[in-house]
């Protein structure tokens, strides 16, 4: 494995007020760069001051989005250690997402080693607050400076990381989900299940359209015959129907979520049935209109867990539980956010020491 | 309108040899650029020396792909002017592209003089030798300096340029074409119909699998049956089949080509019927083993005409013509590049002149 040189920053960044800082605006002292060629493969693996890099304006990146991302947490714990939560997960997926968009993948152990050498050199940016965590963002974009759609030659692998507070500034508070009708996200055949650039670009009309009309996020449908459920701007989604926990299951054009996977096992664990299944979004509404839809939550790193409050479908607006957060919701919240800030008993093994 | 500043470069960049350059690797000496943020609109308008760009890693373009772009040519005519073909096209479609990816349109007028201002510009790099031209690429990028999906609050508009050969070094030589049957581009309610960065990124693994297998480029299919034809990796595609013309329609998911709608306008004002219709691929494999179909080529900028020598689906290869350029395909190759370089008469006012 690659030796990772290291050049402290001699400006150290201002650290922002933890109590209102807003979601990956503020970035650390430090990032990880390492450059990819064909003919050297991944190399010159190294930390360098958090700052703003030359691009040529012709470089791949910036006309064909060759470009995948990850995004993971680390969490200090009330001894005061740092540690991450299922990176191992990430890791893996940016290797399927790299496959996808025909990219080369970065080394699993190096990838790790990456993670931790960085979080450690910026601890003093893991924030203590309650609620608060370091957010990191792992990419690799294509570098080549050539027009002309081809897969590049040279990729830049990155993480940076920034600290941030709860992702919804007000709470846990259950959020207004739109289904969007017009649309589309993702495809089988496409890049649905891979963490790339355009299928967020894609996605930003209809959130921007639907936060104009007071929702939070959007409830993708299916490409083919746009009637069942995929999932939600940042997030997976669950329904609990009758006791029993549904999800959509990954049929290519849904993100495999790390915190999705995270709640299945943990609900199985407290002997809840899941069901991973196509999920049609006539049979959620048939639900909600019955009072058999539960509770919904969406699941993602970003947020953990989110609350649904009501969904609305064309002109129909299904308020669930009330519009207050589920027993379900809670406890899942509770649970994972207890095992990533080290107050639960991390009884899967899902948490990796930062700290050496 | 905006005035454009101009800073000329006081160190001129070396002209490739125009025998041998390779297509998109020499950019011209200079690029336009113009900022956008919601308080001030399009503002900053300038001509600077082609260069690098400090971009901070945290740019939403490198995590979202909020990015959009055009091509099109600048052609030197045998009296030494310069001219541009239906710039207006590719400014009108860069509008529809921005809404679809919730950017910003930038101003038409201001569009066009910034395209003419530039050339002007970089008037010696507008070739001279037959079969050249300069390649012009407008594009746009999300700049906010955020995580967190949500449409940037900030862009970056700019025009680069690149004098180019003929696309394809060996001649307008029949291409072999492989039909993809398991990746997808694009489907209704998606991104197809824009120019955007994550439907070529989305192609990319495709075009390599297709590369290694001696293909020139892919075919795709419709995203909803897999079924429909609806356009090559770099062009839309035109079969002509019994003396008739057809064509996929623009149904959302196929991109609207300019060259696409010259060749339209082109045979029709020359006596062919051209439909534009749902093709399936069924259909036109059985119109090859027919002997009905006489000739297919691919329409795109950057290509102008691309004769289609074969077609291979699944484990079925179908020579088209004896796998020579057809008479039609000839004859429209020969007729947008007359108006393009000003040899034939531009009965169509297709040409705008750049020189003032």
């Amino acid at each position: 494995m690659q030796d990772i040189r290291i050049e402290r920053t001699t400006q150290p960044r201002q650290k922002p007020d933890m109590a209102t800082v807003r979601f990956g605006r503020s970035f650390s002292d430090h990032m990880f760069l390492m450059n990819y060629d064909s003919k050297n493969g991944w190399h010159d693996a190294r930390i360098v001051p958090y700052g703003p890099i030359p691009m040529e304006m012709a470089s791949m990146v910036f006309h064909y989005a060759q470009e995948i991302f990850e995004g993971l947490k680390a969490y200090r714990t009330a001894a005061g250690k740092i540690q991450l939560f299922r990176p191992e997960e990430n890791i893996r997926r940016m290797a399927q997402s790299a496959d996808r968009m025909g990219m080369p993948a970065v080394d699993e152990d190096m990838f790790l080693e990456a993670l931790k050498t960085l979080i450690r050199v910026d601890e003093s940016w893991v924030p203590e607050m309650k609620e608060t965590s370091l957010y990191i963002r792992p990419f690799m974009i294509a570098t080549d400076v050539a027009l002309g759609v081809h897969a590049s030659d040279s990729y830049l692998f990155c993480i940076i990381t920034c600290p941030v507070g709860s992702y919804y500034p007000e709470g846990i508070n259950p959020v207004k989900i739109l289904i969007e009708s017009e649309d589309v996200r993702a495809v089988r055949g496409g890049t649905g299940y891979a963490k790339c650039g355009g299928n967020y670009g894609a996605s930003i009309r209809a959130g921007v359209k639907a936060t104009r009309q007071g929702f939070s996020q959007v409830l993708w449908l299916d490409g083919v015959e746009r009637k069942y459920i995929e999932e939600v701007g940042a997030m997976n989604i669950m329904f609990k129907i009758e006791g029993k926990i549904h999800t959509p299951a990954l049929n290519g054009s849904v993100l495999p979520g790390v915190t999705r996977k995270s709640s299945i096992e943990l609900l199985r664990a407290w002997g809840y049935e899941v069901v991973e299944r196509q999920i049609s979004v006539e049979e959620i509404l048939e639900a909600a209109r019955d009072g058999k839809l539960e509770e919904v939550w969406g699941t993602g790193t970003a947020a953990v867990i989110t609350p649904v409050g009501s969904m609305t479908y064309k002109d129909e607006t299904l308020v669930i539980g009330g519009g207050k957060i589920g027993e379900v919701t809670r406890r899942l919240y509770d649970g994972l956010t207890g095992i990533q800030w080290g107050t639960v008993e991390d009884l899967f093994h899902w948490t990796v020491p930062v700290s050496k």
